[in-house]
């Protein structure tokens, strides 16, 4: 895959040697339509657009949407497939405090597996002719384009981080 | 891989052809420990759980983790490796509703991509002499041993959901 240069790793990054082998596959089970086709058009970071998008899903896997409507929100999870893989240390580009920091710690796309992670409010499921359907959502900040992994409810045990400790 | 017969369809749930071919590939990097090595151990939903377990970093990735100790909320994306993956409407079992429910609309760990997310407590971070790492945490839900593909800080944007809608 082509990496564009505006995606490769930036001064003061530190790159590692991957392992030789994948250890698993992924299905892409549909795309994300957004209206941002390059990387500057796209939000800075997750949740700060309100912009109306969609979740695309393949025929092949429409069939696990069912019940899906009776939701308001969703995970989506997403493949940033532009992004450096060996990237392990970074310095965030839209932040103010310049010190590197592990990937691990940090929501950049770009990391070992570059899977992206957003609560989006879906607002309505429609089914196609082609068998394919169509999840109208908002809360993505991704490229027009960029493959789908997964759909996931939200759930209550996701809360515990913004409730209280006990 | 061997599935062993507990991790297989039950009746009334619906299979269906996956592709012939993967789209991409994972990294294993790392494995998740928890007191669990049965599966009917495991606490039946993510967030029943407060026992003490780990996320261990290979030594490859745990370049990663820099100033990680400094979240208190990390999420945990991690791969459900004995789950079949063909099984596009499931029965619920521990749910009073018996209808069956697309697999998207479910958080159980039979899916395309068999990818767990559970948002986790970091207790410490404890670097080891041959350049492995382990993060104390709290929150898991799975078996010992299962693999572990991306830790991210918890974000502001994640608690969308939680919050009154504008």
């Amino acid at each position: 895959m082509t990496t564009p240069p505006d995606f490769g790793p930036r001064p003061g990054e530190t790159t590692a040697p991957l392992p030789p082998d994948f250890d698993a596959g992924v299905y892409f089970i549909g795309h994300c339509r957004t209206p941002w086709t390059r990387r500057d058009e796209c939000p800075k970071t997750a949740g700060l657009s309100d912009a109306p998008c969609a979740l695309e899903i393949d025929p092949a896997f429409a069939m696990g949407l069912g019940r899906i409507e009776e939701r308001d929100w969703i995970w989506a999870l997403y493949w940033m497939h532009h992004s450096p893989r060996d990237v392990m240390v970074q310095k965030p580009r839209h932040s103010d405090d310049p010190r590197p920091k592990g990937v691990f710690a940090l929501r950049s796309p770009a990391r070992p597996n570059p899977i992206a992670l957003s609560a989006l409010r879906l607002e309505r499921v429609e089914r196609r002719a082609d068998g394919s359907a169509l999840l109208r959502v908002r809360g993505l900040d991704c490229l027009d384009g960029t493959p789908l992994i997964d759909v996931k409810p939200v759930s209550p045990s996701d809360a515990r981080p913004y409730e209280p400790l006990a």
